[in-house]
């Protein structure tokens, strides 16, 4: 099947995309790819499969391959003598802002390019660490006490030692700090500061137990992968993380027992459930007191998670095969009809 | 000052839209207008100012003009002759879907066009009812208690009679019906799960209080409306909340003491700070006994809310200038690199 891999993107995971799509190609071998590449100057260009990798980007060769324009119904390619238009299935695979912000889903729905990944909502409910926890109190799905602090705020936190401070739109790790003791408060805050206006703060429990699952929903039926129980040190930081978009190697089911996978997989489904229909999504969470605690929802995981899956590709074409559809509007202009007759125009 | 008005869109709303569009016209004489027509199949069209007449669009006259295209930092004027691109600050005045569910936003950021209206997180919690609780419930602000149901679930209703049906994403009163009797609740669900496939049910107060409110941040300080007490019969339904859109004459402020107004003036506050700056919203809220409960968050209102202000251009002025500005990322492929070097490529 065809399948156009977009990738990139104007964030601070512009590297991570890079690595999480060459690593996709190899991981969706039987499939017909075309790469899409946007640059951080929001510019589109098609990459040949022969040209995936580092080089391309790291010495900028992409800038001579061919530009795409994002129209309705696909990218047109801009070559010298023919117009050639990209018209596959996209997979948004843009961590971090744009692909994860709402803004390249907005712009595929708009296009009417059909796509696997988040929508707008699920994206904004995803991507800042605030907005996910509205979303689990709405919910009723437990997630860790937390203080919000933005740039403009007072350093006034109550949170007990030791915590941990995220900005609240960046995943990957960037711009984290588990702070120890007081003094190192003022630094930890500046480093988040520098990435996001608005901090998450969170008690910090060391050793605390994590499982990820991943998982999408194909003809109106969950397909859970295997639960894991991530290998960390205290967190996994951007490097460990940079690395680990580019897994492929599948890894080993936690063991838990039966009720807790249950119960894993319930919170998974109540939250993907109405809200993530198209996406392929991780969802990170901690156990504590058998209770279930989310984490956080990524919702366009690193080379798509696809070390968690059995038979990858299978998902990925069940998966294009439910994207949601949208509803077509049309306008019979009736009311501005009837008050032009009104005004006698 | 220069403003490109955008309106239209796919949406319910699309005509409610067009008589804002047109209203706007006639309250920002001394603006330099440009006016861009979004049709129901996502083409944009250049709708000069003498055709901003109701008959351009009944009778589809739009169709003759010259089409725009989006791009970095405007509409390009697909002419003839000659390419001109239309590059003004964009008021966003498309009223739901598109306009007010994130999709435009996503766009004219993504293009790098600056533009007065909500961001498209804001969008996302205030164009959705149910996201909107979440978003109350998060900033601990009351709003009416409810229940949710989608197309497939049971009817099974737990709020007491009498209440009020609501389609989750739609405004103007679209699809809303008030149940006063069970034999009721089936036809008025079937209206309202026509317009989308989630629907909020609350409790139906006769005669409740309410009180609406618009205003903008401006240089780092909330400008206010002045606080109207809308007319209505048991709700504005969708013809009166139509002719609303066109409304263009300054109403009376609502008669209440200065405590109230103090409470309601914050309340509007804490849920514009940090959410809608960049746009100006109208937030309607119910008052019982002494509490203010969020009813509802206008992300574009209707004819941009122009009766509730005084100097209305002036305000829209001072919003173009005071427009929030996103961060330029850049990356230096430094991890692609090290990966390059490390793999000796």
């Amino acid at each position: 099947m065809k399948l156009a891999v977009l990738f990139g993107g104007a964030s601070f995971e512009h590297e991570i995309s890079i690595v999480s799509a060459i690593t996709i190609k190899s991981k969706l071998e039987s499939f017909n790819l075309d790469f899409i590449f946007c640059d951080t100057d929001h510019k589109f260009y098609y990459i040949k499969d022969t040209k995936m990798k580092a080089d391309t980007f790291s010495k900028k060769e992409y800038k001579k391959m061919p530009v795409l324009l994002l129209q309705e119904g696909g990218f047109l390619k801009q070559a010298l003598l023919k117009k050639e238009v990209v018209s596959a299935t996209v997979l948004n695979l843009i961590h971090g802002a744009d692909g994860e912000d709402g803004v390249i889903a907005s712009m595929l729905d708009f296009y009417k390019i059909p796509f696997i990944g988040p929508r707008t909502p699920a994206c904004v409910f995803s991507f800042n660490k605030l907005y996910t926890k509205y979303f689990s109190q709405g919910l009723g799905i437990k997630s860790m006490p937390f203080e919000v602090l933005h740039k403009t705020d007072i350093r006034d936190v109550s949170t007990p030692l030791p915590f941990i401070i995220k900005p609240a739109s960046l995943g990957s790790s960037i711009g984290v700090s588990i702070v120890k003791q007081q003094e190192e408060l003022d630094y930890a805050l500046d480093v988040a500061f520098e990435f996001d206006s608005c901090v998450i703060i969170e008690p910090f429990v060391k050793d605390i137990k994590e499982y990820n699952l991943a998982g999408c929903m194909i003809d109106d039926k969950i397909q859970y992968s295997i639960i894991e129980e991530p290998h960390k040190n205290e967190f996994l930081d951007f490097d460990k993380k940079y690395m680990d978009f580019s897994r492929s190697s599948t890894v080993l089911k936690a063991e838990i027992d039966s009720p807790l996978e249950v119960k894993i997989k319930d919170t998974f489904a109540k939250i993907y459930t109405h809200m993530f229909e198209g996406a392929l999504i991780r969802c990170d969470f901690f156990v504590m007191g058998g209770e279930i605690y989310l984490n956080e929802i990524n919702p366009i995981p690193g080379s798509m998670a696809n070390y968690l899956f059995d038979d990858f590709s299978m998902v990925i074409s069940g998966l294009a095969h439910s994207l949601p559809v949208k509803k077509q509007i049309t306008c019979k202009y009736e009311y501005i009809h009837s008050l032009s007759s009104a005004k006698g125009k």
